[in-house]
């Protein structure tokens, strides 16, 4: 099959979002009036970001729901994306594996494809995304105030834990690896909880490196510092709430440093509490409050004593 | 070197024309009033796109100038683009020329670098490059007329030349070898001549695949044909400007079908050849008419007496 084949028929469908779609030099994008578009971009790669035994229609999906996961920290609507796909071949019940779970949750979320590029080469994915926010209201990294709370979204660490049962490293019950592997491939991005807090958060991050590793660019942007109540642990682990038994600190060590979980990271003042927690019952998901900016620089993490615990969290480095 | 401070030594420089550069979950992009964001993708894999030993600084020069190519054919004026990169490793030697060569070209087109994503991986680069266009107003390959003219920009089929001298298929003169390895690797985007030709030209596609296999697209999308006079073909390759000797039919199938050229084929009505002429001249840059716009489909490549040739021309296409 031709490059040109394999798009038109597994990525071409009408678009209504953009003034032009697929098939052009360039695909044309307008925000609306007043609205500023929020750009990212990210790549995934074979063995690194997924296994090779995964099934297409899940890397399809969790392709886009990465970058979906930004416009959702910045709380922008998502408008569209472009697709670029590096393929060792053109293998039809692959690319319609993949298309499908792409184009589902692109659909999901209104979200259209305009653009991109199909080459052959090593199994290489990349997705830029687009949303559209109102100028000036982006969540930003940069927002944190001290005394802010700060927020998760949703459950941490059961992507991780389905990805070292895969690498052998622990042994999971049937039913309890099945939803940790749903965790680990079919990410939902946090788009609709991004949006419900503009105006409400003072600062956002997607968690995609682990909670404490994205954390920290939070506090680096904001210029703050933050306490982290690790005792939060295991309710944030789906897994616990499921009655998976594990060590205090490996269940530390998946909730604060696993990576891969795609919920949001935030901070609202604590005035804004019921605002908080009205965005998140909007959004239907789920929102627990962990910790607390601080003025003074560092991240602490504090057992339930207030103690600052001494267990050393490297979150993800993808160059470390 | 890790994946933060890799993109703060080498690519993390202050945005002007952005409202948030890197360093957030997106940038954001504002197109001014009236205005359409154009937006394309190309990845690029070695092996396929450049070969291994090309030296870094314009492989990043290369990279970019193809994705800005995009936005030229549409008549864009580039403003801002995203990087994804997979690497092996962290190689600073690399990276200081790639990061070079890359925002050297981007200075040049006053285009800014405004996210994307780095990780470890085989060598695969993707760009995304966002330019801004008058709306309504972008250069479209649906635009081509019967008896329009077809024009080309620059010189064709060498880096095709180049290519054939690398893979030891053809022996060149040490100088023209030299020039046409330039046009492979240094490809320079017609942004100066696609903005110069909105409002002038009706339809326009960058050359990437080559002259025939591209107009293709003009002619399918606009439904017409066209007929291309391949006698034009020793003027258009540099070489044979140069004193190069070479068959007929290969100096032909370089610059009918060689690729890997950037410039542009583009459509314009016959009334309007000074104008054509008039935005060559203004961008620097050589416009050849080279065949017409028929009103019947099919492409046609006709000799100087005007008679078909049977020579067959295919294409590149990356999954033939």
């Amino acid at each position: 099959m031709g490059e040109f084949d394999l798009i038109a028929k597994y990525f071409d469908r009408p678009v209504r979002r953009s003034p032009l779609g697929i098939g052009d030099d360039c695909a044309l994008l307008q925000p609306a009036p007043g609205m500023q578009l929020a750009v990212t971009s990210d790549m995934l790669v074979e063995g690194r970001h997924f296994l090779s035994t995964v099934d297409p229609r899940w890397l399809g999906h969790k392709s886009l729901a990465v970058n979906l996961s930004d416009p959702g920290a910045a709380g922008a609507r998502p408008l569209a994306f472009t697709l670029s796909l590096a393929l060792p071949s053109a293998d039809a019940a692959w690319l319609a594996g993949f298309s499908e779970g792409l184009l589902a949750l692109a659909d999901a979320h209104g979200c259209e494809l305009v653009g991109g590029d199909t080459t052959r080469g090593p199994l290489c994915i990349n997705i830029t995304a687009f949303g559209e926010v109102p100028a000036g209201r982006a969540l930003l990294r940069s927002g944190a105030r001290a005394g802010d709370d700060l927020w998760v979204s949703g459950t941490l660490g059961d992507a991780r834990l389905a990805l070292e049962a895969f690498r052998g490293r622990i042994s999971l019950p049937q039913a309890i690896f099945d939803a940790a592997r749903v965790r680990m491939e079919q990410p939902q991005p946090r788009v609709a909880l991004g949006q419900a807090l503009v105006g409400v958060a003072t600062s956002a991050i997607d968690i995609s490196d682990g909670l404490l590793g994205d954390l920290a660019h939070i506090l680096q942007r904001s210029g703050v510092g933050a306490s982290v109540n690790a005792a939060c642990a295991p309710q944030l682990l789906a897994a616990t709430a499921a009655g998976l038994q594990l060590d205090e600190a490996v269940v530390r060590e998946l909730v604060l440093a696993g990576g891969d979980d795609y919920e949001l990271a935030f901070t609202a003042p604590a005035s804004q509490r019921a605002a908080v927690e009205a965005a998140g019952a909007q959004a239907g998901t789920r929102v627990t409050r962990i910790g607390a900016i601080d003025a003074g620089p560092g991240l602490r993490v504090l057992d339930a004593g207030g103690r600052a615990l001494a267990q050393d969290f490297a979150g993800f480095d993808h160059f470390r």
